[in-house]
This record gives C-alpha cells, structure tokens and sequence, in this order.
C-alpha cells in the first residue's frame, strides 16, 4: 500500500521535507489533500486526520504522514520513522540519532525563517504585521543565516567525511533538507543567502548535488513539486531581502 | 560514567526538559556547567562542545548530553536517547514515535511562548521589542495556549488510555515535559493559563501528578531546580499576561 501524505495542497510547507525523501527513495505515496475529494481524497481527508478527535492518537497539525496503520505527525518524527524504510539513513543508531539532529536543527532554522514575516503572529496576515518583519528579517539576514549555513559546513568539512554528506557516505534525509533550506532561503532572501553561501562552498555543492540527484531532479521538473510562493514559508518579499 | 549535561547554568531553558527525565528516573548525572571551572566543569566546558570545529558531529546549540563517545544535541533527539535508556517510554516503535510526536508538539509550544517576547528577533533585548511583544502575547494568550492544551487533553481523554499518562500505562518523558510546560506556562502567562487548564482538567491533573512523583518532587525541592526567572524562555513579565 503506498505511504498516504497529508499536507496544505499548495504550498511546500514542511510537509515538503517528506515529500522529497519519498521522491528521492522513488517511495509510491499518495499526495492526499492534491487529490479529487470525490475519490476520498482532497482537503476533506486531510481535515479528517486534524479535527477527528477519536482518533487513538491525533496530530496537532500536519504534515501527517499514514503507513496502513500506523498515523505519525511532526515533520522530523515522520522522518525518523522514513529514514531507515526509504534507505536515507544509516543502520546505526548513532548515525540515525546525528541525521534526526540535523534535521531538528534545519527545522528550528525553517522556523526562523517564517518567522520573519510573521513574527508577531501566524493568526495575522503580513501586511498587518510588516514594520516588525522589516526587523526581524535583518536579524535573521545579517546573523542567523549565516550562522545555520556555517554549521552545514562545519559538518561538511569534516576531512573523513568526503565533504559529500551530512551523515556517512551515502545520501541521507538530512542532505535532502539541506537542499530544501538552501532553495527556500535562496528563494525568499536571494541577495542574502548569496552572499552567505560564498562563505559555504561545501553546502552550496551539496545542495546543487541534491538538485541532480536523478529522482530528485525528475520531481523537481514535475507538477508534484509545488512552487515556491507567497502562502508558504519561504516567502520572496524583496523589502525583506538585502 | 555518570551521564553528562550541557546546558546554560542560569535558566531552565529547554535544559529542564532532560534535567526532568534524569532526576524522575534517578540517573546519575553532572549538569556540567554548574560545576567548578577549577574541576574543568562551569561555562567553559560547555562553550569547548559549542566552538569546538573538530568535534565530529558538532551540536548547533546546548542542551548537548554525553554519554561516554556520545554527543548528542537538539532536546529531543536527547530524550529519543534516553528514553528507553531511563525507562521512560515503552519498547515498541509506535510508543516511541507518539512520545516523541508529542514532545516535538511541545517543543513548538515552547518556541512560541519564547517567541512572545522576542517576537523580533534573539539577538534584541525584550525592552527593544515591547510593543511587537504585546501583540504577539496576545495572540499566544488567546488562541495558542488553549490550542495546546485542548490537544493535551484529547490525547488523554481517550478512554482506553485511562487518563493518566499521555503514552501508554506508566510515566513518560512526554509526561513530564507536559508538566513542564505547563509550569512554565503558569509562571509567565498565570492569568490566560489558568483560564486555559479550567477546561483541560485532565492536563492539570496530570500536572499536579508529575509534581508528586517522588524523585520529581524531590528535585523541586532541591537546589538543582533553578527558579523560573526573566532569563529564561518562560518569563513573567505581568503586560503580557491578562
């Protein structure tokens, strides 16, 4: 039976980590609210996982991904859970553990960065809350990408790594989040995240490495991969950028 | 070996989260940089864990733990380790997916109760950010906390669960950072909190229960329990509250 995602139809959002570990495995999965809600599928089944309150154990907010049974919320959980199934992470715990503690550190830096254009409040629209992103995105610009781009290097430039991945040798879902974070900062700050990436070869080659990964690239091409806008998280308000 | 602790010395923090699941499950332990720097404890030893470039797998941010080789950094990934280490979440792979599900949902909680006052930005002090700080409290007060709590209390209102723990039949981590939270959320926000827990009874309870377990209470009691204080990720600070 193929994996069920239920995610916002149209945004990448978070649920876009999971959906590029599916891709990058070639993981058969059922985007579900991108689906007709006359064959069962649409924004009513994802609502359905949210606000069903029988559920044995609910999720506060999706992405949630369905594997026959089994029902798993928080995008870093899902990942846990994947990783080892999809073949992107290796067998031991210390490597799972390391690729589990990257991605919850590039989640806190994806928190970030939708908090510069909502740092009052997700309850308000942008144009409500914008002299306080105006602030808020200069202290993300100046010190914290930089800082999130310099630790990816640090990991990288581990000399007994072979600078090609986060963990191990081999490509993991933690190299897959790197990209993500990369495309999303270039897509939302490209003025900033370019000149931070200047400082971090080893993440910018990883990043277009993850880009031609074959399936990868095949889904980025798609109409499953959704572009980047203005509703999602990485969101390209140029008076934000600088 | 005694279990290692990284974490700032002055402030519970996100800390206090493993602080709790090694003192409720007795686990020897040293909170390192509360120690003497004259017995290579104290700030130093912890700043060699974050500035450290040849640390292999070098943390982002404390709290980071060590046990032995080890080095483990992000909250959570701290207590999926120590979880089964410390008997405190059960054997099988779904329970230990729903306890970490669970305490990734109140990770974000716990983000967004820092968030309300540094809404701008970490690197600005709360007196630099006051007014976005009482727009953003506001929007927590009202619609964030009584979200996190009613979600608590639909997971323990399963009735097949008993209602007493929020993972299967004994305590849990994710017990115990439900406790956390909720303390924190009724030193900094004691007003909209207590509105809040009238209609979770079930968390409150579960609060109360936490706080009564031996070895907790003990720790409470103890000098190891920093104080909540204006340092730290929940702070009092009464126009925020209402």
């Amino acid at each position: 039976m193929p994996y069920q995602l239920h995610y916002w139809p149209g945004i990448q959002g978070r649920g876009e980590f999971v959906r590029l570990a599916l891709e990058a495995a070639g993981a058969p999965y059922v985007d579900v609210a991108r689906g007709s809600a006359a064959e069962g599928q649409g924004l009513p089944a994802l609502l359905h996982h949210l606000q069903d309150t029988s559920t044995a154990r609910p999720s506060f907010a999706c992405p949630v991904l369905v594997d026959g049974k089994k029902v798993i919320g928080q995008t870093a959980a899902i990942l846990l859970y994947l990783g080892p199934r999809l073949k992107l992470v290796g067998a031991s715990e210390a490597d799972r553990l390391w690729a589990h503690q990257i991605q919850l550190t590039i989640a806190d830096a994806v928190d970030e960065a939708h908090n510069t254009h909502h740092p009052v409040g997700t309850g308000l629209y942008y144009e409500d809350q914008k002299p306080e992103a105006l602030r808020a995105a200069k202290g993300f610009r100046v010190q914290r990408i930089p800082k999130y781009l310099g630790w990816l290097e640090t990991v990288l430039a581990q000399p007994w790594r072979g600078n090609q991945h986060l963990v191990g040798a081999r490509l993991s879902y933690a190299d897959l989040s790197l990209f993500q974070l990369v495309a999303g900062l270039l897509y939302a700050f490209p003025k900033a995240t370019k000149r931070a990436l200047k400082k971090t070869p080893l993440v910018l080659a990883l990043h277009d490495r993850v880009a031609q990964h074959a399936r990868v690239a095949a889904y980025l091409r798609s109409e499953r991969r959704i572009p980047f806008n203005e509703d999602g998280i990485f969101r390209h308000y140029p008076e934000l950028d600088g």
